[in-house]
Formats: C-alpha cells, sequence, structure tokens
C-alpha cells in the first residue's frame, strides 16, 4: 500500500481533540502519513516514520477539506438581474425558483452535467472535497429523477427535494393542487427518485410545505429507505426545526429564526443546526446569531446553500468568512463548522476531520495560520485541495 | 504599431456613457481593437476592423481593470490573533497599527519588498491593474523613505503616510512629544519621502491626529510637491471630509460616518469619497450607507483598504460583493467606483475606463455578466488580467 508522508505542516487541524490542542485538535510544526488514502499516523514532524513518498508542506496549514452539507447545483438558467432588482431594493416579477424550474425542465441532460460539472469543479478549488446536492428544480417525476440520476455520478450524497416547491400547474389549483402535488412527490416521484438518491429533504417554510405535509413525505422517504433532512425555519418562525428533532433529521438546515424551545430540541438532539451564511447574504436578510447555539451545546454545520436564486456561491472560505464576521461564529467554530460540522450533518464519520483512519480528504492553506481564511476575506487561500484518492496512485 | 481585436464580449463595460448604455456604458456583443497599448476602437463585434491579432471572449464580460485607489502594503508581521480575538469579542493588549510599525522596523528591505510583491500578486490575480499603496509603518524617517522608496518599484501611486499614528516613542511624552512628531513629519521626513511619493495622506480621527494638525502636514506636502488625500471621518464624526474639501484633495477615504454638511460639501467639490467595505467587515463596525452619496451626486470610489490590521484583503470582487450587500450600491454602482470611481480618486483619466485612448489595462471574467461580481461573491471570477503593456510585445 502506497504511503505519503506530508511534513512541515505550520499548523494541523485535525478536528480530532485527543490528537492536538482546542476544538480544531490542532497540532504545530506536524506531520501526517497517509496509507491507502486514510491517515495512518499524525505527529510531530520531526518525529514522522519514512514513506514511500514526501510533500513538504514548508509552513503551511493543513485541514480536513470542506464539507458542504447543502447545495442545489441541478439547475439552468440566472437569475442575476432578480439578483440586482433585489439588491437596489425594487421588485422583479419573474423571479422565484419557478423560473428556475422552467429553466431546468428546458435543458438536456448534457447542459444539466456541464453546469453540475463546472460547479463542482469551482467548489474543489475553493476546499470542498465532499459536496451534497438536492434535486428540487425539477418537479415532475421525470425531471426529479433525471436531475438525481445525473447528480449521483458526481456525489454519493445526493438528496431527493421533489418538495422544494409547489409547482405552478399544481399551485394554480389551490389546496386540492396542492394536496394532489403532495400525493405525487411521496408516490411515483419518490419512487422514481429513491434509486439514485441517500436523502429527503423539504422546504418546510412560508409559501412551501407545512410541517404536516412535512411530515407526511418525509416518513414516507424514510420507509423507502431515504434519510431525512429538512430546510427550517428559514423564512419565519415555523415548526421545521421541531419536526427535524422529532424524525431524527441528520440536520436541519437555515435555522435563521429559532425559538429558546427550537434551540432547546436541537441541544438534546444528534441532528445538526446548518447555517448557510450564504443565503442572508444574498437575500440581505438578518443572520441568526451563532453563539447561542454554541453555548447551548448544538452541532452546527456551515454549508454553501449554492443556488442561482438566493446563495450563488461555491466558497466555503466566503461562507466562513461571514459566518465569523456576522453570525458571530469565532474563527475556530467556523472553521470546524464548515468540516467537521459539515460531516456530522451528513452523518459520515470518515471525513471532516484527520484522525487515524479517516480519508486523506485535505486543504493545504497558502496562509501559516487557518484563522486567514477569515482574516483574509475573499482571497484565495487554497494552495490545493486533494481527495484520499490522489494518494493512493 | 501592433492591433488586437478582442471580439465576442457578451458584455463589455466601458464606463464611456458615449459608447454604450447605462452608468457603465455598457455594449452588447462588443469587441474592442487595442493599438499600442491604448483603447483605438470599440463597437459591434460584427462590425469590428481586422488587427494583427485576435483573441475571442466567447461571450465573456470584459471590465477596465480594477483601481485600487487605497492600499497600506509595506509592512512586516501578521495580526492574525488580534482578528480572532476581536471577532470572538475579547480585548488584545499588544495590538494596534504599533504592533505592525514595530515588526516593519524590524524587517529588511527584502523582507518587505517580497510581501509587497506577494500582495501585489493577489492584486493582479483579484482584477486590479492599478494600485496606490501608503507609507506609514515604518513612522522614522529612514523607515518611512525606505518603504516609499521599494513601493516605487512596484507602482506610481505612491503616498506618504507619516502620519499615520503617532509612534510610542513620541507618544509617550504627550502633547509635547505629538507636536515634536508632527513638526518631524513635515520637515525632516517629508522630505526624505518626497523623491519616492506622488501623494501625501494624514490618518485625520481618534487617536490619530486632529485636523489642525492634519492641515499643518498637508499643506506642508502640497508645498513639496504631493498632492493631498486623507483618512477621513472612519471612527467618528469629525473634521476630515471637510478638511479634505478646503485643501481639495483627491480624495476623502473611509467616509464611514458623515454629517449631511459633509455630503453636501463632498457634491460640491471635486473630492472623491471612497468607502473601504472591508474595513468595516473586519473591524464589525457599522457600514456607511452610499445611497445618500450617490443621491447627492458624490463621487464614490471603492477600494481594498488592505492592511493587516483591519481589512487584510486584496481582493476587489469581494469589496464590490459586501458594498452591494451592506453599503447599498447597485451592483453597476459598485463595478462604476471600483474601476471609474478609483480612477477618480487618483485623478486619472487614462485608467478606470475602456473609451477611446485609455490604456487597455482589462479583465476578462468567467461569467457572462459583471453583476456575477456581486452575484457570486467569494468566487473567483476573474478568468484574466491585462495591463496595457501584455499588448504592445
Amino acid at each position: 500500500m502506497r504511503s505519503v508522508a506530508i511534513t512541515n505542516i505550520g499548523r494541523l487541524v485535525t478536528n480530532d481533540q485527543s490528537l492536538g490542542a482546542g476544538l480544531l485538535g490542532e497540532l504545530r510544526d506536524a506531520a501526517l502519513v497517509i496509507e491507502g488514502g486514510r491517515v495512518a499516523w499524525v505527529g510531530s514532524s520531526k518525529d514522522a516514520p519514512s514513506a514511500d513518498h514526501g510533500i513538504d508542506a514548508a509552513g503551511r496549514s493543513v485541514l480536513p477539506g470542506f464539507v458542504d452539507s447543502h447545495a442545489h447545483l441541478m439547475f439552468a438558467g440566472d437569475r442575476a438581474d432578480e439578483f440586482a432588482a433585489r439588491m437596489a431594493g425594487e421588485s422583479y416579477s419573474a423571479g422565484g425558483i419557478r423560473s428556475t424550474v422552467a429553466a431546468t425542465r428546458a435543458a438536456t441532460d448534457a447542459e444539466l452535467e456541464s453546469r453540475l460539472a463546472s460547479l463542482a469543479a469551482e467548489m474543489r478549488s475553493s476546499g470542498i472535497t465532499t459536496f451534497e446536492t438536492k434535486s428540487g428544480y425539477g418537479l415532475t417525476v421525470e425531471d426529479e429523477a433525471r436531475a438525481l440520476e445525473i447528480a449521483a455520478r458526481h456525489t454519493s450524497e445526493t438528496t431527493f427535494l421533489g418538495a422544494h416547491v409547489v409547482p405552478r400547474e399544481y399551485a394554480e389549483n389551490g389546496a386540492a393542487g396542492v394536496d394532489a402535488y403532495v400525493t405525487l412527490v411521496k408516490n411515483e416521484m419518490l419512487a422514481a427518485a429513491t434509486p439514485h438518491a441517500k436523502w429527503i429533504d423539504v422546504f418546510c417554510d412560508r409559501g412551501a410545505f407545512d410541517a404536516d405535509q412535512a411530515r407526511e413525505i418525509l416518513l414516507a422517504g424514510k420507509a423507502a429507505g431515504l434519510a431525512p433532512r429538512i430546510h427550517a425555519n428559514q423564512l419565519q418562525h415555523g415548526q421545521g426545526v421541531q419536526l427535524a428533532v422529532e424524525l431524527d433529521c441528520a440536520s436541519a438546515d437555515h435555522c435563521t429564526h429559532l425559538t429558546e424551545a427550537d434551540v432547546e430540541a436541537l441541544a438534546g438532539s444528534k441532528t445538526v443546526a446548518t447555517l448557510l451564511p450564504g443565503a442572508e447574504f444574498s437575500t440581505r436578510a438578518e443572520y441568526p446569531d451563532a453563539r447561542r447555539l454554541w453555548a447551548a451545546g448544538v452541532k452546527v454545520a456551515i454549508a454553501t446553500d449554492c443556488n442561482p436564486g438566493s446563495s450563488y456561491t461555491t466558497s466555503m472560505p466566503f461562507c466562513i468568512a461571514v459566518a465569523v464576521r456576522d453570525m458571530h461564529f469565532t474563527p475556530e467554530q467556523a472553521i470546524w463548522s464548515a468540516t467537521a460540522g459539515g460531516a456530522a450533518a451528513l452523518r459520515r464519520t470518515d471525513i471532516g476531520h484527520l484522525g487515524l483512519g479517516a480519508r486523506a480528504d485535505l486543504i493545504q492553506l497558502a496562509a501559516e495560520s487557518p484563522i486567514h481564511l477569515a482574516y483574509r476575506p475573499g482571497v484565495n487561500l487554497i494552495r490545493s485541495t486533494h481527495l484520499a484518492e490522489d494518494f493512493t496512485n
């Protein structure tokens, strides 16, 4: 089995507190030995055992690759004009998820896959080594299934989000149309999506699905073998977070509006609160305060929410900088949330850390300290991104 | 004279309203012909005259290169720990400009120049084709002169900022020490700086220099042939902006706290208001609202303020995104301010636009619309950055 030693790491973030100091399990002047794509040894650079191949980090920082647990990459079209109108305080009649639905339905498979590949490449260059992606812009049996089939070629973390919004052709029939769409989602659409999906998700919020509809759909997904996650409490206080805990969702995503009861429920559960700084940034919405989540002992993740309407970023460093500035994460907390937190939100133990046995998905920073990710906003500090497989050839 | 035609430009920002539409003088499906490094022809791609060499922009956007009219690149050391403490709401005793002064004095010329070159390369990759840089971390006759001498090898836009802060060895003697330092700045230090500087600047704010001291120093600089600019109204309401107008400063920088009288004074002057989004971002300070400046007819620039204490970014796209989100620029205004606005703040007419005769300093975006600079925050959209000289060889 081929071994690779990375030596002379100025600061190594392991996220394993048995290996190093603080929340990030940080070691100085460290080395890492990788065997068969897995972390086999971590310690002081001067004690590093020999290996088949050596990489000199020259004092730079090394971190686990970022884990982006929430993205919407299966779409076509562009909403730059809607964004510009929103930023100028103007209304924009053609906007909304439904305009992306129309563009996505009209796109060829090749167009969808090419867009996905381009965004995935951007993510990789921003240090993301694992990304989740959802369907949700097809909203027909065929369009949801094809989105997930294409996505599954690029990531194992695929999420069926037929319940993103009620499509126009159902919404125009009022309550009966909504009921009919919910029935479609949890039956034929779910059946077509299941072979290509790992997760099921519902947008449980104002203008989308209520808690009863969300519960029905998520329970149907669980019965079909998908694991649940949920868009909750983005636009207002609601029942999404409580439902996430009730159903043992891996993650409640957004969490912009939380009551004390919501925070307590999360703290007493295994459900991760996934915050999405890009969404509040790009919609000029008020940011949630992460301090109360951390203080209560909630596990917190940060993800990009990459989508063409409300957060068209693929940059985890950008999300970290905004999380620190505007959500009051400490830099260390933000880095943990973008790595270990994202892994927890996907219920993965093989990624998000560099402890013994972890996948060697990692980033070399062009900086001496991981804090530079927040201290140097907008600057591309990702010198290189490596997947475990890169170390096995 | 060698000519280069750039054709098939999806959207061309000229900043020349006689050439194209709107504030940005924008043309669709455009071409640009460059002769001897200057813009010689602008028009529809199908009408483009032939040239010695052709570049196909393949539908991408082309913009004037960004003009960063406010940066502090002559320093040594790092204040990441101070930043992290500030973000965590903790005090940090070793902080402040003076810690950078100590590190800068201790650095070799080679260290200072290597840091400058590294930051200038980051700027170039973020689309900046002209940058200003200041002294101000030496604060002795010798250290200020050497900073400017090094800086002048890398940019013609050099600014003497001996009056950045009163150095510790003078400040500890109270008012008499401050007077002695002002006398030093406007005499020996100015004399040593002048051969290497184009501009003179004073930090006129709480904890630095008052308006009378600033006036004395700026007038001495003018008498020595330097043109004035000023750090004004960052930390509180003060007399800096009024002084800027009184002395016909090219720019009043920061402008975080403005009275109506300040806005009116700027509107009635040639002085540009330079906003620095990175500073408010990285100090978690309240942002100024650019809408009142635009509404009053003030010329507004956006600059990075790159420095290790309060804004350690070299990314103009990041500054544009924050200016739109948090200072209420429209995307078009932010792009204008980062290009034409920066040029006005340096009193340059040859840069910041792509009208006939302009230097062909330009950016090709990896995006179909310039609005993507704000719509896709944190994403590296700068496909290539070109200086006029690149087109003459």
